[in-house]
Formats: structure tokens, C-alpha cells, sequence
């Protein structure tokens, strides 16, 4: 008899671990069916202005105030049905709404005119008249941050990128895949799956983002484990700078030394030296086989032993290993109801997701690795998915979390990376602080709900998170910067895929010296020297 | 009985086809043992002067010349042993000798000053003074480059690298490595390999090439098409700007949005912003099984065949995809006299080459994949190694082939990108160029003596190669700027990973735009103002 169909008791899941390949290549992940994240009909209305809740901030007077005559130019241009005007008309007011808020409901500006570009060439038309007049932009791609970079702080023009979703070339031989900015990651995903490839980044907005914004934040996400960093797959980029210049590098092949890799600094720049009109990307091949697993764990030390194992065993078809603990998980499940993957519950969970070229071989791996961590009593309970559905079900445990912990009003996020032996230890650290400070309880007197972690652990990136029913100045004193002074202290980052925007920008010192912030902002003000480019934002 | 084994025919290497697992993790590859590499003893003197060969080249006036006084500054500073003086001392002009030519016997500099840094404080202060002085620099590593990039065109001072060889620190459960710019390739990967890491790059230079060079040049390398780019897996650079100023950005950890990517700008630069003197590097696991199989094709249509099927078939464990064609395989025979791994002789033959973590499954997997491939008539013949010894045989006839080239006297060398239907015709049309010109014949009146396709077909990347007799600049005249039109003609890049140095300084403009090129002259002058980097090379 198999010991792992021995040991992995009865799930409410599915007690069988044999995992059937799907019919389709790979399954597109979903998040927790009932968690399902809304713009519309959001009431952006009822954020707090940007401005009001950092008095800090000041408009910077440079920049012009918008004027007729400026609207006139962009529609113009522009056509008006790409252009929402809220400068002379002040019915648009609504209809700009949408777009001068976060969808974490943490950030809102006071934009009145939204852009939206349908070619390169308009991009940089509208970029060069911008500069000429010191009229201040806002980049915006799918407004899927966390960071509050997307939206502007005062009047920002708003470049909205969603007309430009065009694929403009895909090589079946190479994989390489040229695409506009606007593009919808999930929607260029399932163009790639129908030609048996894959995009190299997947995350839980993907249904959302584009493409450009992925790029522009350097977004991390689920597959970095396997597929490296977007400074590696990015092959070219076509951008726009401030001046109207076009940056016209989408080369296609995955050599090229021909001098300074400038792309590459617009790779993570977040809109603030210029605008990514276009990527070329490597794309691998879309794994054939895809094997879900799900574990309860007793402790982080078990973890760190599980991945271990993890990267020796399953090496070259590892593609995930994701780590929740049980308060995301308790959270997730009060949320959504659905029912849990295990019987009992744990002080952690784990998920491991391998992608291969062979079923027979991944299962097989995957099948010795849990026997060998379940007879070492690293892993304590567990599953696998035995199809599509399964595997969705799994990740919607993982994927949901961020949603499923704005369900009862905010929630505080940290996304930062530690060396892995301490990765936990930032949470139970947290959490004793909050307790002590008297602010998280059962009961609506107490502004927290809880303080939750989990994360990318095969990539050292853990998200921190801290769960409300309402923001309140308290909670946030309590954290900050208590948090990043932890992180440095303990060499990490206090930004690992998310990026700076607004939330970080005061930050910056506590991943990066002087010297690195001096020479950065050379770099901004070489690209931008009128600041007109994401202002009041990143470093 | 097994297909494959009836129909791979027996060969001199060997008539069996199943793998055996070598003893030690993976094998060091080595070129083919008659074409070592020597550089003492190399007749260093009998190289032209770069500056004879390119008389358009003048030395900028604005450089100072090296007095007793500059001498007895970096002297006081280092200490004579960690000094070549030939400024004071003419003795010394022998011992500075084999630092002012490269390997290739191309490139032949007036250098009378040869600076050994032992710290990044001795490189800050180097800088800092020729900075403040106006001394140019050549920064060299390894002296292994093929354009001429690292060692100097008139009398710059050298900064060896040589002194700065040590590891500061790995961690075996991240995989990060953190090594001195000046480590040997090989002793890295060879630290690593017993702790169970391997370095993502391998080349062929590995036993002389530093790791900063590696990096400072982006190499591309062997090990490219399965561990990506550097600009992927370095995690973090120490650097020296020419002011003096230290880049400290040794990040260890995968994530880190905090800011530009300024260390993007570094790999690549040749040196021409700044000395690379550490970096850190995310190390993946050694592969526990190495596979290699050696493949006789009919045409370069079986040769993207081969490689389409060896992507879907072979996918995560496919770690090397090179191609050579017949012309090399004779030229490296004619020099070792090494039996021939086929007994039958063929237009083009392939290395692949598959690592993965279980010998079983890839094994299996490269029976299925050599089974369907000879089905189907893609592949002809072909074996595949049984031991460490022949997986090094296999590798020598292709790392051999750059070195064995070189054997009758010259090799004019490009490194190109292609899009990889037409990667072949670029030989093809260059064969035919230099037989019209009559250059090419086998007395010695002729100076040509074969043209030469070979290269990693994984990421589009040919080594075209015409070995030559003698220096001629006929040869030249017939090969430039043909090659660079040709590959500006079919969207490639004019260097896929040997850099620019100062063989491709002026053909830039054949892989870049003005726009391109204007926007990298921009990052030259903020970092090095003065331009003492690395003068007269690269933009």
C-alpha cells in the first residue's frame, strides 16, 4: 500500500491524491469565488482624499492648472471619446471617479482630466505638450497597486493605457511575444495557452492589471520562483519619455550587448521616468503537467525544512511554493465558507505547485517528496489536486487571502522580503505589538482583526498584513515605522514586489543608503527634469 | 528490442547509449585537451599596436600623461608588489607586457602602469585620483573578452582585478552568492558544486574569465537558455563610480522594489561607468543528472526541427542547445586529431544537453525525445555520453571549436543574434562572399581558410568565424560591414554577448538607433564625465 495515500488522511476535499492531468494545459487560477474584487459601483466618493489625509503633501506649484485651452488640445488629439473632461464640464465628475481611487480604497486624488491614448505616437504627443506646459501625469494601467501609485494626489492628468491591448507579434518558434502596455495580463495568457506557451508572471489581479503596469512595477508574483525576474524575461521595451522622446527597443532575441541596458531601467520606475507603450518578453513553454499540493504544518521551522526538501526533490518543476498561516486561512474561510482542503487545522500551511513536461514523472516526484516529508514529520496533513477544479480550489486558499482581509473595512499591507529563517518572525513580532498597544479584539471597539502573514516563501517575500475594520491613525502609529526599522535591521526590503508609489516613498532609507537614493534621483532628473512624471510619488 | 539503440549507429565514442550518473555532481567541461589556451610565453611583442592598426584612433589629449609623481601615489597606496611601474622603471616593460594584449592577439595597448587593488577601498581611491588627475583607465578582469575591451589602446592604466578572488559569503538555503569581482569562474562554480549550487553562467573562458568581467560584459554563455540572463540573477553590485563613489547595493534577497535598478546599468557596461568590484548572485541547485547527446543533421531545416521538438520534449530539463556545422567539426579534428564522436559526416551537428534532478526521468525523457527525433527522420545519427569523460569529449567538440580555429594563425570572430530561421544564412552568404573574392583556399596564398557557423541555436545566438591564415585587410574589407548590414537587414543584434568593446564601437548605430544611442552617451557622461573609463571603446 502507498504510504502517502496512507498518511494523507481524508480530506473534505477529496481523499484520493492521484493527480489526472486537465484537458486544457494549464488551468487559469482564480481567486476565492466570493471575493471577487469590484470597481464598479465602488463607492470611490467616500475615500479620503489623498491630500486631506497627508496634509504634508503640497501641490507643487510648478505645475500649470488645467485650463480649456489645454482640454482642447488632448480632444483634439485625441478624439473625445478617448478623453473624460472634468476641467469644463463638470457633469464628468463621476465618470472620473472611478479613477482617481485605489482599489484598496486607501488613496484618491483629485484628477479631472482622464487620457486615453490609442497609439505610441499620441502617447508621445501628449507626454511632449505635458512637458512643454508643466502639466503634472499619472500613469494608469489596470489600477490594480497597492501602493497608491496609479491615481493621482492632486490633478494629476490621468494616462489611462487601456486602449492600447493590442498583441503585435508572437514567435510559436522563440516564444517571444510583442505586446502593447494596455494589454490584459490574464487575457495575453490565455492568448499565449492557445500556442502552448506561457507569460512568465502570474498574480492574483491578472484579470485586471496590463501588462505595462506588471512591467513598470516590476511585479513579482506567483511563477518568479520558476521563471526568474521580469529584469530577465523583459527582452525590449518601447516607453516614452517626458520630452516625447520614444524609446524604441523592443528587440525580440535574448542576446543582445550593444550597449547600456536602458530598459532596464524602466523596469520597476513606476511611471516616473516615462511610459512603457510596448514589451517584448520571453515566454517559456506551458508546462503539460500541473500538480497542486496543500499542507498543515506544526511549525515555521517545519516549513523552512519543507522547502528545503522542496527545492532538492522537486528542483526543476517546482513552480510555487506559497506559505499561509492559520489566521489568513481562519479569515479566507469566514469570508468565502468554503469548505477547507484539511480536516484539521495548523499553525501553517503550504502550498507547492510543479510544472513539468511529463505527468507521469512530476507525479512520481511529487508523490516521493511527500512520503519522504510526511515520514520525516515535516508535513503533518495533506493534499493533492486531483483536477482543474481541485487546483483552483487549492490557489483560491492562497489567491483570496488580500481580498478576503478588506471584507470587514482595511487592512494594512507590507510586502517585504527577509532572509527565510526570519521571515516569520516579522508577524509574531507585529502581532505582540498590536496586542500590547490594546488594539485588536473580537469586537467592533478594537480597530484591528487581525495580523495575518503569508507570501511568496520561495522568493524570501513574505506579506505582511494587518486586518480593520476601520484605518485609524493608532494602528498605523503602532506599525510605522516599527516595521521598517524591523527590516532593516534584518536586511530585507521593504519593498519586494509591490513597489514604493505613495505609501513608501518616505521609506526608501530604510532599504537603500543615501548614496543609492542620490544616484537614483540623478537618474530622475536626467529622464524628467521637470518632475512632471508620477510627482509626489517613489523616491 | 529499443529503437534507438538499433538505429544509432555504433561509434567511436561509444556504441551504448545509457547514461550512468557521474560520481561527482556534474562535471567540470574542458576543452579540447590539445587546444589549451597558454598566455605566458604568448609572443605578446609580436602583436600589432591597436594604435598602428586603427591609426584614426588619437590618443585624447585631455588625458595626463603618468609621471614619477602619479606612480608614487598609487604605489604609497598599494604597495609595490600590487604595482607594474614601466613609467619609472623601464625594466618592467616585459613584466606589463602580456596585460597590454589580449589572447585573440588582436588588440596591443601601450600600457606602462598596472594597478593590483586589493580592496574597494584602494579601487575608490584609484579611481578618485585618476579622476581628479585625469589618468584614463582600462579595468580588466580576466583578460578573456574577444573585442578588445579590456585591454588598453594607449597608455591607460590597468586596474587588475586578479587581487580581489575572494567569496564573502553563500547561503545553502537561499542559493545566494556573494564573491569579489576578480573570482575565477571556475573556482566559483567549483565552491559551489560542493555545497550543491551551480553558477547560472558557464563559457568556455571559465578556468581564466573573472566573475565581474563575466558580469561587466553580460556574458552570455553556455548555461543561458536554462538560468536566463545575468540581468535576472544578479541580486545585487558593489561598484566604484570614477569620483570615488561606492554603489553599495549587495542585495541578497530575489525582491527589492525599492527604486531604479541602477545596478542593470553596470552589467554590460564594460567597465565604461565604473568598476564592478563584488556582486551577489542567485545560485540555483546543481543538477544531480547531466545528459549529453551529440547529433549528425542533414540541414539546417532538421536543425530547427531538432530544436522545436528538443523545446516541447525535453522543456524544463533542456539545458543546452548548440549547434555546429561541418566546416568546425573538421577544423577542431584537423587540430586535435580526436576521434570524431560520428562515424558518418554531416552538414551540422548538435549538442544537447538536459539536467534535472532524477537520472531516471531524464533518461527516459531523452530516449523518448532521440526515438521520436530519428522517427521521423530529423536526427540521423547520434550518441549519447556514458561517463563524465565522454560527456567532456562531447563538449570538447564544440567548446574546442573557438580555440582550434585560432590554430593557423587569426579568426575574425562575430557574435551575432539572428531570428533563428535565418540564423544559417548569414554563413552561408559570408562563405559565398569571401570564395567570390577568391580570398579563401587551402595553400597558403590564400589567407582564408574556412568559414564557420557554430553557436548556442537555444538563444539565436551564432558564432559566425572566419579563420584565417594572417591578419588581411582584404579579408576585412570583403566581411565589413557586410556582416553588420546583413544582420541590421534581418533585425538581429550585431553582439549577443561578447559586448562591443573596441572592435564594434563604431557599428553600433547597425543594432541601435541614434535615439538608442544618445539616450546611452547621456549615462556615460552623468558617470563618467570626464570620460576616463574605458576610453575610446564601447559608445
Amino acid at each position: 500500500m502507498n504510504p502517502i495515500l496512507r498518511r494523507i488522511p481524508k480530506s473534505r476535499l477529496s481523499g484520493c491524491v492521484k493527480y489526472v492531468a486537465p484537458q486544457t494545459p494549464v488551468p487559469a487560477r482564480c481567486i476565492a469565488a466570493t471575493a471577487v474584487r469590484h470597481f464598479s459601483g465602488s463607492p470611490v466618493q467616500r475615500i479620503k482624499f489623498t491630500s486631506e489625509k497627508y496634509p504634508d503633501i503640497k501641490r507643487d506649484s510648478r505645475f500649470a492648472q488645467l485650463t480649456e485651452d489645454h482640454v482642447k488640445y488632448f480632444t483634439d488629439l485625441l478624439g473625445s471619446s478617448a478623453v473624460i473632461d472634468a476641467v469644463t464640464n463638470e457633469a464628468a465628475s463621476d465618470d472620473i471617479e472611478p479613477f482617481n481611487g485605489d482599489w484598496m480604497r486607501k488613496y484618491r486624488g483629485h484628477g479631472k482630466l482622464l487620457l486615453k491614448p490609442g497609439s505610441t505616437e499620441e502617447v508621445s504627443k501628449i507626454l511632449k505638450y505635458c512637458n512643454d506646459n508643466m502639466l503634472a501625469v499619472v500613469p494608469q494601467g489596470g489600477n490594480t497597486g497597492l501602493v497608491g501609485g496609479s491615481v493621482p494626489v492632486f490633478d494629476e492628468i490621468i494616462i489611462n493605457m487601456s486602449r492600447m491591448n493590442q498583441i503585435r507579434s508572437f514567435d510559436e518558434v522563440s516564444g517571444t511575444l510583442v505586446v502593447d502596455a494596455g494589454a490584459i495580463l490574464e487575457s495575453v495568457d490565455n492568448y499565449l495557452a492557445e500556442r502552448g506557451y506561457i507569460f512568465p508572471l502570474d498574480l492574483g489581479a491578472k484579470g485586471s492589471c496590463h501588462v505595462g503596469g506588471n512591467v513598470a512595477t516590476n511585479a513579482g508574483g506567483l511563477r518568479l520562483l520558476r521563471y526568474g525576474s521580469l529584469h530577465g524575461s523583459v527582452l525590449g521595451i518601447e516607453a516614452v519619455l517626458p520630452n516625447g522622446t520614444v524609446v524604441d527597443d523592443l528587440f525580440k532575441l535574448r542576446k543582445n550587448n550593444t550597449g547600456y541596458d536602458l530598459k532596464q531601467l524602466f523596469i520597476g520606475a513606476e511611471g516616473t521616468i516615462g511610459i512603457i507603450t510596448a514589451i517584448s518578453i520571453h515566454c517559456p513553454q506551458r508546462p503539460k503537467a500541473v500538480n497542486v499540493a496543500f499542507f498543515g504544518l506544526e511549525s515555521f521551522e517545519a516549513v523552512q525544512q519543507a522547502f528545503r526538501e522542496a527545492k532538492s526533490q522537486l528542483s526543476e518543476i517546482l513552480s510555487a511554493f506559497e506559505l499561509m498561516d492559520a489566521k489568513s486561512q481562519d479569515l479566507v474561510h469566514a469570508v468565502t465558507q468554503n469548505k477547507r482542503p484539511l480536516e484539521g487545522e495548523y499553525p501553517f500551511y503550504c502550498l507547492i505547485e510543479t510544472s513539468g513536461s511529463n505527468t507521469e514523472h512530476d507525479t512520481q516526484k511529487l508523490e516521493t517528496f511527500l512520503e519522504d516529508v510526511m515520514e520525516k514529520g515535516i508535513v503533518v496533513d495533506g493534499v493533492v489536486a486531483q483536477d482543474e477544479t481541485q487546483i483552483r480550489a487549492l490557489w483560491g486558499w492562497r489567491e483570496g487571502v488580500p481580498e478576503c482581509l478588506g471584507h470587514w473595512g482595511g487592512v494594512y499591507k507590507y510586502d517585504v522580503s527577509i532572509p527565510l529563517e526570519k521571515l516569520y518572525e516579522l508577524v509574531d513580532d507585529t502581532k505582540a505589538r498590536v496586542e500590547e498597544a490594546g488594539l485588536i479584539g473580537e469586537t467592533d471597539e478594537y480597530p484591528a482583526i487581525g495580523v495575518v502573514g503569508y507570501g511568496h516563501m520561495g522568493d524570501a517575500n513574505l506579506h505582511l498584513n494587518v486586518a480593520v475594520r476601520r484605518y485609524d491613525e493608532k494602528v498605523e502609529k503602532v506599525l510605522e515605522p516599527f516595521v521598517y526599522e524591523w527590516i532593516a535591521k534584518n536586511q530585507g526590503s521593504i519593498s519586494a514586489e509591490h513597489g514604493l508609489g505613495l505609501a513608501k516613498k518616505n521609506y526608501i532609507g530604510y532599504s537603500r543608503s543615501d548614496t543609492m537614493i542620490g544616484l537614483m534621483k540623478q537618474i530622475k532628473d536626467l529622464y524628467d527634469p521637470n518632475g512632471i512624471m508620477n510627482p509626489y510619488k517613489y523616491i
